[in-house]
Formats: structure tokens, sequence, C-alpha cells
């Protein structure tokens, strides 16, 4: 219960237009605790405003939750559009949820901004996992700000595993940077591939590859089966010439029918094997670690940068030094100088 | 020759010990512009001084040669120890030296520092290549900073172009970033493969491979020959896998014997189509106006954080915060906000 003598800080957010009363800090804390997902749903709202008051209650209740967390596998899932992402996650779920788990997916959606409405957003791809109690369906917008998507997603995370999700999906689509910081949060990282589609026409983005822990070829069904087959025989050759990865984690290749609801258990044993062994090899924890330390540093230099680059001296040097730059007036070197000269930092 | 009413400025460099007389800015112009190997070499010596006295000198000749620069193509060779660089180079300059060409050899090589002693500087790996006065070969110390020999090979990339080198060799060996600096400042990269080494006892990287324009399958002779065959093929599936780059070129993978001196013509044939390619599709000029920017902007970044870091108050609350942040006592924003406001930055 909230405690009426503390200072209660209110949710000033668009979000709650309409709503008769703001929720506290305590109403929050406390309905995430009792695992209320229509409060938690808010709370990451809050979260991701982008607004300046909201920033100390939001603040306030991570804070809150940092010992309840870490409480999950995180898994992240990528895959270009088509290749079958919502069925997949929603069997996936649907499994999970069976074996008594409980189960967050959250989805960072570079393109959201580019296509005016988010792709993934819409909750009614997934309707089955939708009815379900124990799952939890969240969309991110984006705003093209991929270092801001990716703190806010740790953020929700969080909230979510204090909410007792203990399976906690990272979905984005295979198109741009979010693969790697999706990558950067996660402790697996399943890579979702169509069969059938041919080499060329995937479109996945170079490096996505080779950030899997486990590709499975989707839409394995039918005529499909065989190709699938071949495909996968295909990745493992080209994943064995990569030498394994320093968690002593062998990417493996293996084939499913979201659709047709085949292959999920399979999956499903290769994440807990993962699970098993980096947690006996401790990598599982020394990989958290580094990523909360990352966390950290992202901040910092975003932060950094951004102070520089959006001063006002700065910003107009800038284009007028690149110019010169690249008409061989001056040396990038000389230009670099100049520039942090204007910031008053020493070259 | 030098202007003597023109304020000298001398080199002091440790390298320059025993000279008589330091050479002045003019001497370095003129003698690089004639094409002076022994100035050319002091001149790359002296860029690479870390010495505060030496940057003023350093930054006037190389301000003097910008619009000289440009006229090569520059080329970025990689492989692990053992794959044969130094014969393959070797074999390739003399081919170049034979078409009429001018070719400059610098070496990137981030082991060196533990080592104790470069093992790509040992110029008696090019025995051949080093008697002709058509080809200069220069070992490039690192310091295990990355950061700051990208930016002092891309300089020495500019005095050889300056002293009429139309070939620009960039070697270094596949084992940790130095692949993805020397990829920002080539026209093209090589990847250089060992026949029959298996597919998991290379040790390249991951990310390497794709960074590739060519990969060569060298020691392609007697009965590797067969082998390295069937390697290019299963490596141009690998690449299939891949969607074309954005500047419309499809990687090739050929094999080469170059202690045999064979397939060394038909990889540079690849390197010719490359370069008329993207020069006819503008993409050339137009990356090569990137690195600038990057250049540029690399170096403004790597000053701001480093200028931060090295702050002495930053570097004990850093620390401090990280353990709080392992301990879950604060949060990752909370231990960045901290860490910029001891720095005056706002979060």
């Amino acid at each position: 219960m909230a405690d009426k003598k503390k200072k209660v800080r209110t949710f000033s957010s668009d979000h709650s237009k309409g709503q008769k009363r703001p929720l506290s800090d305590n109403q929050f804390i406390e309905g995430i605790k009792n695992g209320d997902q229509t409060i938690l749903a808010k709370a990451i709202t809050l979260i991701e405003s982008t607004k300046k008051q909201d920033e100390v209650l939001s603040d306030e209740i991570l804070n809150g939750f940092l010992k309840l967390s870490g409480n999950s596998i995180r898994i992240g899932i990528t895959g270009v559009p088509g290749v079958g992402k919502s069925t997949f996650i929603e069997k996936l779920g649907l499994l999970l949820i069976k074996k008594g788990r409980k189960v967050a997916v959250l989805t960072v959606d570079p393109s959201s901004t580019v296509s005016k409405g988010s792709i993934l957003g819409d909750k009614t791809r997934m309707p089955e996992l939708l009815k379900s109690d124990n799952a939890f369906i969240r969309p991110t917008p984006t705003n093209n700000n991929l270092g801001g998507v990716a703190h806010k997603t740790r953020e929700s995370i969080i909230l979510c595993e204090a909410a007792g999700f203990d399976v906690v999906l990272v979905e984005t689509v295979g198109v741009g940077q979010s693969e790697t910081a999706v990558h950067g949060m996660v402790d697996f990282f399943l890579l979702l591939k169509l069969a059938g589609a041919g080499d060329d026409l995937q479109g996945i983005k170079r490096g996505i590859i080779e950030l899997a822990d486990v590709i499975a070829i989707n839409k394995a069904d039918g005529a499909n089966l065989e190709i699938a087959k071949q495909e996968a025989s295909i990745f493992k050759r080209a994943l064995g010439l990569f030498p394994p990865k320093q968690n002593g984690w062998e990417p493996q290749v293996t084939y499913c029918s979201a659709l047709h609801d085949e292959g999920i258990q399979e999956l499903w044993s290769l994440i807990d094997e993962f699970n098993i062994k980096t947690k006996k090899n401790a990598t599982f924890h020394k990989k958290r670690e580094e990523q909360l330390q990352n966390w950290m540093l992202e901040i910092v230099e975003q932060t950094i940068k951004k102070n520089f680059y959006s001063n006002q001296k700065v910003k107009i040097l800038q284009d007028q030094l690149l110019e010169k730059v690249l008409s061989k007036t001056i040396s990038p070197k000389q230009a670099a100088d100049m520039l942090l000269s204007s910031f008053d930092i020493k070259p």
C-alpha cells in the first residue's frame, strides 16, 4: 500500500489522459509486484515517455525493482518480415505457458516510424497468446532512435521480470541495426529464416547470421520440408566456417513449422541446453554483467556525443568543415581539431 | 628547394637521432614529391611520432599533400599468420611493377606489441620486392591503439600517394579489430584463406568474411589444389547467403598459389574489374568521401571520449559506480547520470 506520508509522484505522460487519477510510485510498484498487467503496461509507457517530468518517477519505479530483476531467460528473436515471427512466437509462447512459464513479448521495430504505424505493434497478430493471463505482449515504438530503444527495452525487461515473467522474448525485424542492439540485451539470440526463399531473396543484413545462437528455418512444411532440410545443412556448413563462440556454445541450425506447430519443442530444447551449458560454465552470468556495464557506458557515451553535437556552434561549424575536408582544403585532423576547439576541448 | 626566409620547422623525434641536420618542412615536401623513399620513410616516422612538438610539422607536411592525394587504388589485405601474406604481397607487387605501377605496402599489426617486435615488420619477408625502386615497404607499430593506427595509416597512405605510388597495399593480421579499421580506409578488401586448413582451424574472426570483396584461397598447389577448389565453392555458397553489397559488387571467391606464382594475375583482374565497376557507378568516389567524413568524426569522438575518461574524478567514480551497478544497488542510468554530472554534463 502507498505510504500517505511519502511524497506521491504522479505520471504526467499523454498516455494517462482520460484516466481519473494518475498512479503513484507505490501503486506502480505494488501493482507490478502483484503481476497486474494493466499497471505493468502503464509503467512501460511511463518509462518510454520522453517528458522530463516523468523521468524521476520512472527512475524510482525501475530502481525499486533492480534487486528483483534477472530471473528470466531473455531471448532475442529476429527475422525478415514474412518469415512468420508472430506465428512462431505465439506457438512458442503457448508451449511455454503449458510448461508453467510466464511469457513476456517485447518488440523493437525500427521500421515503425517509416511505415507510420508499427507492423509489429498489432496485437492481433498473436490472438491465442493474447488470451492467456500468463502472457504479456508489448510493442515499443522506436522513433528511429535505436540507442534510446535499447535502453527502454532493457528497462522494460526488468519490469517484466519484476512482474514475474520468467521468459522474455524480445522480437525485432531483421532489417537494420536493431539486431545488434537486441543481441546486447538478451542471453540467447534466435534467427528465423524462411524455407525455400532462395539464398539472396531474404534480405538478411550481413552480420546478423553470426549473432545467432540458433538459426531456425521456419515454414518447413509440405514441399518446403525437404528444401528446409537442405538449407539447414548449407547453414551448418556456413556456421562451421567460424570458430566456436567465447561461451563455448556452437551455434545450431534447425527447422520448424510454426503454422503446423512442428519443431517448436525441439527448438526449445536447444535453448534449454544453451541455458544449462552457459550457466554451468558461468558465461551466462558474465554476459549479464558485461551487458550491465555496457548499458551504463552506452548512456554515458551517447550523452557526451549528444551534448557535443547538439551544441549550436558545433552544428554550424561541422558542415562548413566537412565541406573543406571533402574539397581537400583542410585535413580531417585539422577539421576535427577546429571542431573540438569550438567546444573548448583541447585536441 | 627550401625557402630560407620561411621559418624552418625541424623534426625532433627519436628516429632522427644520429642525423646531422634535421629536415625542414620544405625538404620533406620536395623529397616526397620527388619520390625519395628515404625522406618518405622519415616523414611517416614523423607522422607516427607521439611527441607534441612533432605535430605541427607533421600536420604541415600532410596538408601540403592533400590535393595531391587520392590517385591510387587502396587495397586492404588480411589473413591469419601462416596464410602466406608476405609471399602473396611480394608476388602481387612484382606483377604490378612489371605492369608499370608503383607499389607501397603498409602494414597494421596489432599483435606487434604482444610479441615484442612486429611479425609483419620484418622487411626480409619480401626480399625481391624490397630490391625494386618502385616498391616501398613500411610496417606500422600500433602500440595497441587501433584508433590511433587507423589515423596514422590513413596519413601514410596520403604521403605514399603524394610520392607517386599508385597502388597502396595495406596489410593486417586477421586476428582482431584491425580488419574493420583497415576496411574503413581502403577501396577494396581482400581476405586470404589457407587451402586445406579445415573449417575451424583458421581462427578467422567472425565478421571478417563479410568485409571481403574477394576471398582468395592461397597455397592452392599440389594435393591442396583440389581441396582449395572445393573450399572455394563452399565459400561461394556461404557468400551467396548474403545480399549484394550497396556498391553493386558481388564478392568473389578465387584460389591461388603465391609460392608458385599461380592465380595472381587472375586475382588482379578481379580487382581491376571492381575498380572499373565502382568508378562507373560512382560508389568508389562516394566511399572515399564517406571515409574522409568518418576520419574526421572518429578523431572528434575519440578525443571527446578520451577527454572524458581521462578525467581524474571520472576515473575514480567509474569503478565505484560500476560496482554498485553490478550489485544492483543503483541502475545503469543512475550510474551514468552520476558519472556525467561529475564532469558537469547534464544527463
